[in-house]
C-alpha cells in the first residue's frame, strides 16, 4: 500500500461527507491531498485552490456570475460537507465496512484501477468494495454493459449471450446492477463462471433494487460489488448519473443493449465517449421503442459502432486503448518474452484447475506481493485469469 | 423532343444489341453518339474512341494486359454486338413497345431523368416505359426502398409502411419489384395512392416474377414500369446487378431494408454510395439473419446512415441534392416567388380533386408544353402532386 493510514481515513470520510464526482473537491483533492482537503473543509474559510479562476488545471464548470457570487456558492459547498461532519467517523466507516467483507480501495492502492484517472479531478475519492477479485486487474480487460430496466425478451437474450460470452474469452463485463440489460449481463456472465463487476449508486450492502439481493450475493462472491458511497448510502436520482461516470471509466468501452429515448444507459454512453471509450450499440427492431435511444446514437454520434454479436465488440475494445498482449494472438507464442521472475509464477500454475495466490508465490519461489504483481502481468496479457481458486490458465482464443 | 428520329432508332436497337450499362459502349455513343455507334459496330472495325488508352475522359477498366490484348477484346465486343443485328429491327421494337402501352425515353428528352447522367458512360442508352406519369418530374423527389427477397414479417411492414408515409408526403418510392421488401414498398405506395416505379432486369412487358403480375399491372396503371431492357427481354443475373445502379441513379437516395450479408440490396446500396446518393439503413434485431447486411453496412460504411422512420429519411435526401424547396415550409408560402406563368397553372388546378394536363393547360391559358414544364416545377416545389386524374394540389406538409 503506498498511501498512509491517515490518507486512508481522510478519504472514507470524504466518501461519507461529499457527494460522488463533486469537481470543487477533487481540485481540493489534487492541490492539498485527502487529509488537507480535509483539513480546509474543518476550518472556517475555503483556501484559495477552491476559488472560481484558481487557475488549477480542469477547473470546474464555467463560472458566470462575478467572482463574488463564485466565492459564496464555495463557501456553501463547504458549509454542506461541514455540517455532515459531526457523527462521521472514518475508523467506524471502515470497521463496518471490514465487518461486511468489504475494504476501502483508494488510489495509490495497488488494487486502485489508475483508468479512473482519465476522470481528473472528477474521479472517486475511494472505492468501497466487496468481493475476493482484484479490482485492477479484473478491470484491466472488461467492458460494459448497460441498457434499459424495461428491457425486451430480445435486449435480455442479447444482453445475457453476450455477457457470458465475453466472459468465455477472458473479459470482465462491467454493470449497474439495475433490473433488464443490466442483471442480464450480470446473469450471463455468472452462468459463464466469468467475473462481473456490479457499480453501485449506493452503499455496497443495500441491495438496491431489493429484487436483486440473491443477484447481488452471486455477485460478491464470484466477481465484485462497488461503489463510491460508504456502506449504509442510500442511492439517488443524481448518484446513478455519476456512477454511470464511473462505469464508463473503468472499461476499455459501453454496450448499449437497449435503451429508450431517455435512457439512463445514453448517459453512460456520453461518458464513454468523452473518455474516449468505445462506444458500441446493439440495433434492434425500429417498431421497438426500447432500441429507439440506440438507434439514436448510431445516427447521432460519429462514435457510436454498431455491434451484434461478442467478435464485434472485441474487435473494438481490443484496438482502443490496447497496451496488452493482442487480442488474437495465442499467449503461449508470447511466454518466451515474459521475464525471468514471471514466466516462473505463470509456471507454478497448474496446468489443470487453479491455484490461489500463496500456493502460486511458494510454487514460484517468490514472495506474495511478487506474485501478486507477476499474476497482474499475466493477466493483462492474457495468459492467466481469476478463477474461484484464484488464477487459472487461460485457455488459447479459439481462432489462434 | 430535342433527339432526331434516327438517334432515337439507334438507341432502340442499341438496347436490344448490347447488354445495359456497357462502358465501352458508353464511351463510343459518347464520342461519335448513337447513330455513330451503330455505324462503328456494322463497320468491320472499331473506332479509335474504342480502343485503350484513348484519352476520352471515364475510360473503361483499368488495361492491364498489352495494347494488343485490349484491342482483341474490343474487337470481339464489337463482334457480339454485330452478331445479334441481323433481325433487330428498331421500327419494329418501338411498334411493339407502343402496342404495348409503353414509350422509349431517350437523353435529350424531355422526360429523360438527368440525374441519370450521373452514371457517365454507364448511363442507360434509353428507358422503355411504360406507365402515364412522367418520369423526369416523377423521379425528381424520390427515394430508393430495396432489401431482401426472403424478408420477414418485420421488414415487410417497415418497408410497405415507409412507402406508404412517402408517398403521403410526395415522394416517389423507387424499387425493383422483386419478391419480399420491393413488392411490400411498392404495394405501401399504391395503397396511399401514391406514385410507385419499378425498375425491372428484363423487358417492363415481362411479369419476373410472375406471381406479381396483378402488382405490376397496377404500376403500369398508377405508377411507372421501367426498362434498359426492350419489350419481351428475359431477366439475367447480371441484368439484375446492373439495373441495380439504375435504381441508385434515379433516386436522392436508397433505404436498405432486410438484407443478409450477401443481398443484392447492398449493390444497389454501393452503387448509391458511389454516387453520393443518400445510403440509409434500417436496422433489425442482431438475432436476424434478415439483417446482418444492414448491420453490416451500419458498422462498415462512414456513409450509411441508421434510420428508423420515414421522417429520417426525409431529413437525409432532403438535404442531399436540394435545389428545390425545403422540406419543411409550406408550400402556400413560396406561391408569391413562382413566376406569373407557372403561378397562373398552378391557379388552375381544382382546390378538390385533381385535372389532366390539357385541362390546366386551357383553364391556365397557356399551351401543353408550357403546362407540362410548369406542373414540373410546381411537383419539385412541393405544390402539386400527381394523381389519377393527372395532377391535384399537394397537401400541406403535416407539420407547417
Amino acid at each position: 500500500m503506498m498511501i498512509s493510514a491517515e490518507e486512508r481515513f481522510a478519504r472514507a470520510l470524504l466518501t461519507r461527507i461529499a457527494e460522488p464526482g463533486d469537481e470543487l473537491l477533487g481540485r481540493l483533492i489534487a492541490a492539498e491531498g485527502a487529509v488537507g482537503a480535509l483539513d480546509a473543509i474543518r476550518s472556517e474559510f475555503p483556501p484559495d485552490a477552491c476559488l472560481p479562476d484558481s487557475g488549477l488545471p480542469n477547473s470546474g464548470p464555467p463560472n458566470t456570475g462575478p467572482a463574488g457570487s463564485g466565492e459564496r456558492r464555495v463557501a456553501r459547498r463547504f458549509a454542506a460537507w461541514r455540517a455532515r461532519l459531526p457523527g462521521a467517523e472514518p475508523e467506524r466507516l471502515l470497521a463496518e465496512c471490514d465487518a461486511l467483507g468489504g475494504r476501502l480501495v483508494c488510489p495509490g492502492d495497488a488494487e486502485w484501477p489508475s483508468q479512473l484517472d482519465d476522470l481528473g479531478n472528477r474521479q472517486p475519492y475511494g472505492l468501497w468494495v466487496r468481493g475476493d477479485q482484484d479490482l485492477r486487474f479484473g478491470c484491466l480487460r472488461s467492458v460494459a454493459i448497460v441498457g434499459s430496466r424495461s428491457a425486451t425478451s430480445y435486449g435480455v437474450n442479447v444482453a445475457a449471450e453476450m455477457g457470458a460470452e465475453l466472459a468465455d474469452r477472458g473479459w470482465t463485463v462491467v454493470s449497474g446492477g439495475a433490473f433488464g440489460i443490466d442483471a442480464a449481463a450480470h446473469r450471463g456472465v455468472l452462468a459463464a463462471d466469468g467475473l462481473t463487476v456490479a457499480v453501485f449508486a449506493c452503499g455496497f450492502d443495500v441491495p438496491y433494487p431489493s429484487p436483486h439481493g440473491g443477484l447481488f450475493s452471486e455477485i460478491a462472491r464470484y466477481g465484485l460489488l462497488v461503489s463510491e458511497l460508504p456502506p449504509g448510502a442510500p442511492p439517488t436520482r443524481s448518484r446513478f448519473l455519476v456512477r454511470n461516470r464511473a462505469i464508463a471509466a473503468l472499461t476499455r468501452g459501453t454496450v448499449v443493449v437497449e435503451a429508450a429515448r431517455r435512457s439512463g444507459a445514453l448517459n453512460t454512453a456520453r461518458h464513454a465517449r468523452d473518455l474516449r471509450r468505445a462506444v458500441m450499440v446493439v440495433p434492434g427492431p425500429v417498431t421497438s421503442a426500447a432500441s429507439a435511444g440506440c438507434h439514436a446514437l448510431l445516427r447521432e454520434w460519429d462514435e457510436a459502432v454498431c455491434v451484434t454479436d461478442t467478435a464485434e465488440v472485441l474487435d473494438l475494445v481490443g484496438l482502443i486503448g490496447d497496451d496488452l498482449a493482442p487480442e488474437k494472438r495465442g499467449p503461449v507464442l508470447d511466454r518466451d518474452r515474459l521475464d525471468p521472475v514471471t514466466r516462473d509464477v505463470l509456471e507454478a500454475i497448474p496446468a489443470r484447475g487453479g491455484a490461489g495466490t500463496a500456493r502460486i508465490a511458494v510454487s514460484a519461489g517468490v514472495d506474495l506481493d511478487t506474485a501478486l504483481a507477476s499474476l497482474g502481468a499475466l493477466s493483462a496479457g492474457g495468459f492467466v485469469e481469476r478463477c474461484a481458486k484464484g488464477w487459472k490458465l487461460r485457455r488459447p482464443p479459439p481462432n489462434s
